[in-house]
């Protein structure tokens, strides 16, 4: 159901000729007034949509977000710009709404111009399709290098959460190459969204990588509609902020098991840092390793890589702290090293999901991230892509 | 020749059972007395003789090197100390030379025990065939997954330079899973090697990737008897550093093109940049990608991806500075965007030498890096590595 299984809101999904077959057009609209927030790629190279979004969420509460495939409109100089503000031009016109009230998101490759011809003309099609059921159309048709769809559905006390997102290659914090729509029917005021989506966000697709790149065009944006029968209380609250949580890491967890090639999972648990901040440079810098992850791979408990990544986390213009006298290290499970001291014991080689944990004995810093294996298919998939 | 080109110097390289079958001991020993200098690895997991030898450098000038391949005696606690320690006494007392007077070297599988007793019998052949011819079978048994041996040497005005290295994954600044040796005749006080090597490793050995790792063993070290016939002026010193960074430049471009599964080279260079250490960053974070570099090996001129990742460079704690209305990005010589503006044309496909010139318009930082592309080898090698 993704986007749609909240009450109130209608979605699409169409071909409209970006890409040779597959769907590459999405429509999700709210049919009550939402409001809404978004969160956007650091990347300092923002794609064109990326730009027109954030200044129509300045303008406006978002009531529709329309998102295409195939062609990331980034690095597209000024006329990229005017063709996302042009596709959210016409997208407001058939949907009845000013064009501050639409966000256009896209993904695909960079540096060549959106097709906006096709554009408009698949949007026709689009709103003309909208419709309760359309959820899974609508996920189907942001995918680009996925090899299935990413849908979410969290049923609250009252209320529902849908998501849907895309992304398997350049996954890294920050949103890197990824799109998500959360839909609710929980009311909230305007300027409340980001309060729930900001922490959300965080704790789920910021702590996952599958290469460590970070992309012009990622986005994950939340829109409530209020369409839920709920009286607000503040413990109700508490449960609809679970609830996007809960939505986000499974988008998240999906995104990394379909990572570009990626066979197995792992999941780096960083303890006993200096501070949180660390931590997470820390858990990073494993999760990212191109040794730690093609040992994954060759699902060969090599334990070592991951010392010597975690020697080499950059953080603060140097490296985070970390006294190898110290360090205990499990890895699925068994314990290699304690407190600096190898212990004479050869882990079993991974199972598709293997956790790494990782305790420094330097403070109360904790993080984990989650991670995919480096494989022949993720250098076949990425040497590939534009042919 | 590699460390027994210059004067004085002698050098043996056995095997001593830790590989398999290749040679795995290398003895290097300069007759006259020498002074010396070395840089380490800046991981904050420091290899057993990586701390051993920092000691000994801080108590005596450096006469003799081991080093052995297989094994890294790192991540093995106290015992790894006492094992790397052992080995500079038994080189010290074949050698005759104080054991402050040698350093120990290693590169291999981390985690794993040195296998002391092996090392200590290997050592008493090599002392034995130590002699004025041994430099390339020194340079042959510091190899790992090295396809070939590098060396190099560089004749000055009277005096010259002799170097070893070995290295071809986990290859990155500050000298990662990278051993090099360098001799020389040319005769320095003591105190002053130092003045030499840091400047060459900077603009060589710390300006190539591989893949990104930055690992617990690297080591550069630089031993000068004096043997050469030649009375140093203000000039010869000049031509001597010019020596030094000519000989640390051939090494590294020996390592880089001896990539794990590389199939091409490439040469990213910043310029415009903020600041130097900004360019740096920027070409660090191009130079590493991952998308950047399957790209590479997929012969695909994908320069929306180098965008991609000189958007997201970090540098100290956020991102480079970067505007993407002033860019202009040369691919392989052809001119993909202008001020921000993409141009109208295709790049052919890289060549086996490939250029990336990016300029940013912001200031006068500047600086390059070597690369290599990311293959299917470069997994298999790295999946297969301990089996």
């Amino acid at each position: 159901m993704s986007v749609t299984a909240p009450r109130g809101f209608v979605a699409s999904g169409v071909h409209c000729g970006i890409r040779a077959s597959a769907p590459d057009l999405a429509l999700v609209r709210s049919l009550p007034s939402a409001t809404g927030a978004a969160m956007w790629t650091v990347n300092r190279v923002q794609a064109a949509p990326v730009k027109i979004s954030q200044k129509h969420l300045e303008l406006a509460q978002p009531q529709a977000v329309v998102a295409n495939s195939g062609v990331a409109n980034a690095a597209t100089g000024r006329q990229g710009e005017l063709d996302a503000k042009t596709t959210a031009t016409e997208a407001g016109r058939l949907l009845h709404l000013p064009v501050e009230e639409v966000l256009v998101l896209s993904t695909g490759v960079i540096g060549v111009p959106l097709p906006v011809d096709k554009v408009l003309r698949g949007l026709e099609q689009a709103a003309g399709e909208l419709s309760g059921n359309g959820g899974e159309a609508a996920a189907r048709a942001i995918l680009t290098t996925d090899t299935r769809t990413k849908q979410s559905t969290v049923n609250g006390d009252g209320f529902t959460i849908g998501g849907m997102a895309k992304g398997s290659g350049m996954i890294h914090p920050n949103l890197a190459t990824m799109l998500a729509v959360l839909t609710t029917d929980y009311p909230l005021e305007e300027g409340e969204a980001i309060d729930f989506l900001g922490p959300a966000v965080d704790e789920s697709f910021n702590a996952i990588t599958v290469d460590g790149e970070c992309s012009t065009n990622d986005a994950v944006c939340l829109l409530a509609n209020g369409a839920a029968d709920v009286s607000r209380t503040p413990d109700l609250d508490l449960a609809f902020a679970a609830a996007v949580r809960h939505a986000c890491s499974d988008l998240a967890q999906q995104i990394v098991a379909d990572g570009e090639g990626a066979t197995m999972l792992a999941e780096v648990t960083v303890t006993g840092a200096a501070s949180t901040a660390e931590a997470r440079a820390l858990a990073r810098r494993i999760a990212t390793s191109s040794l730690v992850k093609t040992a994954l791979f060759g699902r060969d408990a090599n334990w070592g890589r991951v010392l010597a990544a975690a020697g080499s986390a950059p953080f603060n213009g140097g490296f985070a702290q970390l006294d190898p006298d110290r360090v205990t290290l499990r890895f699925d499970g068994a314990t290699v090293m304690r407190n600096g001291t190898p212990q004479d014991i050869e882990p079993p080689a991974p199972r598709d999901v293997c956790t790494i944990e990782l305790h420094l004995g330097l403070g109360d810093g904790c993080a984990s991230y989650l991670t995919s294996d480096l494989s022949y298919d993720y250098v076949r998939i990425n040497a590939d892509y534009r042919t």
